[in-house]
């Protein structure tokens, strides 16, 4: 596999920087003290290039060609050998992975991908609500409410026809609200909405709601949540892939979810390990469906470019695996919604929890104009009001 | 519980910078649109110090107070509270994290200690080999190598004396050497040189290496590869929880193990969260008997105060907790022996890999050289032969 790092180096320094770190990422040990001609010429770690960077005397990127067979294909150790012992080295950064096809083919990768999103929201014979537009996600919060107050909550969010209400990632099994009592409460009233909506007829009749509740805690935990999910009828699930592990996410979450998964960015502390990467390629090829990231703009600092680009690498072809959904999110506000599906195009679905919150008493009102206007952006102006268009102006 | 970050930040902007990160890893929310009287006093993250740098004019230390019940008292749950979304934030750093004494108590925390290894080490009833003095641990490497090859390593190894043989990091179950292949191997290695020492008598006669795989995969792979090692008999088991996860290593590997568990840094240094507290703390809470960490003077830039925080965080009483052991690592030589031995005392195990297979043909004299040299360090100076003395001062 071929792994491209950034180091901060001298230029004298960076030959010698580069070989220790092929070394450091395959046999961590001196290549002289190595006698099995095998694994000198096949497992030892190679420096195949190194570009100075353009703009800083002091950046180098290197690339290195890594044995695939050290990752025996299994999703956490492939982090471990592209990123595992030069985490703890601050001059490193990890920038980009490439793996031959017969790798990827191996990977997981999504199971539902964005067709599968697609469908969730808009059953089969009921309409084809969720065809080639952006989808809408909301998130149930804050943390610390019951779970009655959070079904009704998610009750008003799913009456207002957004497409899928999620746990905020804080939610997780807590005293307040237990995943087991939680989960068939909100389900329910998410259930109640759709029906509602069914039978109110009118331009909400073929919508449907899913609720994806957070996925937390160890394998057994894992498993009874995973076997509650399934019993009650969710229809997607919540991840935080860095959090529960890579490996529990890619070989747990994955092969017993049966409904599409949202991925998480919680303790994916991304300052070098490039965003692209790990929210886009690499999470979507341990099975993640959907991916969350913050967007420009909000509360986190990351470049219109670099969502961009996260948004590219979970959606391009790679091999024979689905798309994954992007999600862009992190403060975001109704006023932005036509700029970024502008920007991510259809193939997308929006995030916004706190600002619809923000409403109080107008919740459901607002909640339903963000539906509205994620269904709506880049494909229907004609259904952007006039009170809509002054508010895009706003943002 | 009390948590303390470092920000990065200008002086008139700290106290709206702190109020948002006391918000973003609470209730993510506006709080003014938090309607529910018990969440906006019991869940809300309050600061409660914010305390500027000594040396630097834009650094402060921040000291938030989190409720508690948010983490569910579960450990991946914990960390999402404490670094989860402010992960994504590079002017946060994650300093420090104080539980109350009932959370604490519902934390795993090792389960076998300082004592389980000097007691894995020092069979009842056959000496006290394991009493008081250092421990050393060495690696089986460099990966690519089959498993008979390891075997023949960890029993030139084990001869020799050292008291933990461990795979290297970089094996996990990779088709040159699996994991059921090669455990069996290599536990039968050690077991014949254990018993050659026994039966050879002298000073080794009561001297028990044990051997430490590592655990790797999702829950599946784990469960196959703890009960493989419980039914052939390992020692100890190696694990990266920042790989296979923190709510695996808690809820799994400690549970079922049956043996000391050796934790390893692997991955876990891209998070800007302060080593004593991940790699020292936190990792003994959540269940590691010993935890390896990069010492000063080798490939990684830790310096001696942080590593001696570590071992400090390590072994400190902490509510009814075991200490855990530390285990200083990454490029240490052989010279270094009683410098290391000595800043950190007795209750410490070396592990020094490459530098002992440097030695070729002389691997098994090495590494008995390396094995007294831990046994004998800081406590029967005599031991010390003359050509040891010099290679001291090369260091």
């Amino acid at each position: 596999m071929s792994v491209r790092y950034r180091l901060q180096c001298s230029a004298d320094a960076i030959d010698a920087r580069a070989r220790a770190l092929a070394i450091e990422q395959s046999i961590e040990m001196p290549i002289e003290a190595v006698r099995d001609e095998r694994v000198r010429t096949e497992i030892v770690g190679e420096v195949v290039g190194i570009e100075p960077s353009a703009q800083q005397h002091d950046r180098f990127d290197v690339v290195l060609a890594l044995a695939i067979e050290t990752t025996g294909d299994e999703p956490g150790q492939m982090l471990n050998m592209v990123f595992g012992n030069c985490s703890l080295q601050p001059d490193v950064e990890l920038i980009d992975l490439d793996l031959p096809a017969a790798t990827l083919a191996k990977l997981p990768g999504p199971r539902f991908g964005i067709a599968g999103w697609r469908a969730a929201v808009s059953p089969v014979g009921e309409g084809r609500e969720g065809t080639g537009r952006a989808l809408s996600c909301t998130a149930l919060k804050p943390q610390g409410l019951d779970a009655p107050a959070l079904a009704e909550l998610a009750y008003v969010l799913a009456r207002a026809a957004i497409d899928v209400v999620k746990d905020d990632h804080g939610i997780a099994d807590q005293a307040c609200a237990p995943f087991a009592q939680r989960v068939p409460l909100v389900q329910r009233a998410i259930e109640r909405a759709n029906r509602e909506k069914r039978e109110a007829g009118g331009a909400l009749a073929g919508h449907r709601s899913i609720y994806a509740p957070t996925l937390s805690g160890g394998p057994r935990r894992l498993a009874a949540q995973l076997a509650l999910a399934r019993d009650e009828g969710v229809g997607a699930l919540l991840c935080c892939p860095m959090i529960i592990g890579v490996p529990a996410f890619a070989e747990l979450a994955r092969a017993e979810a049966g409904v599409p998964l949202l991925a998480h960015p919680a303790l994916a502390g991304h300052l070098r390990i490039a965003p692209p990467l790990l929210l886009g390629r690499l999470f979507r090829l341990f099975g993640a469906d959907a991916t969350i990231f913050p967007n420009w703009g909000g509360r986190f600092p990351h470049s219109r470019a670099e969502c961009l680009a996260i948004a590219e690498r979970a959606r391009e072809p790679l091999a024979a695996h689905r798309p994954a959904l992007p999600v862009p999110a992190g403060g975001m506000r109704l006023e932005r919604v036509d700029e970024i599906v502008e920007a991510y195009g259809p193939d997308t679905m929006l995030l916004i929890g706190g600002d619809l919150l923000r409403a109080g008493d107008a919740l459901a009102e607002r909640a339903a104009q963000f539906a509205r206007r994620v269904a709506g952006a880049g494909r229907v102006e004609t259904e952007t009001t006039g009170e809509d268009r002054a508010e895009r102006f706003d943002g």
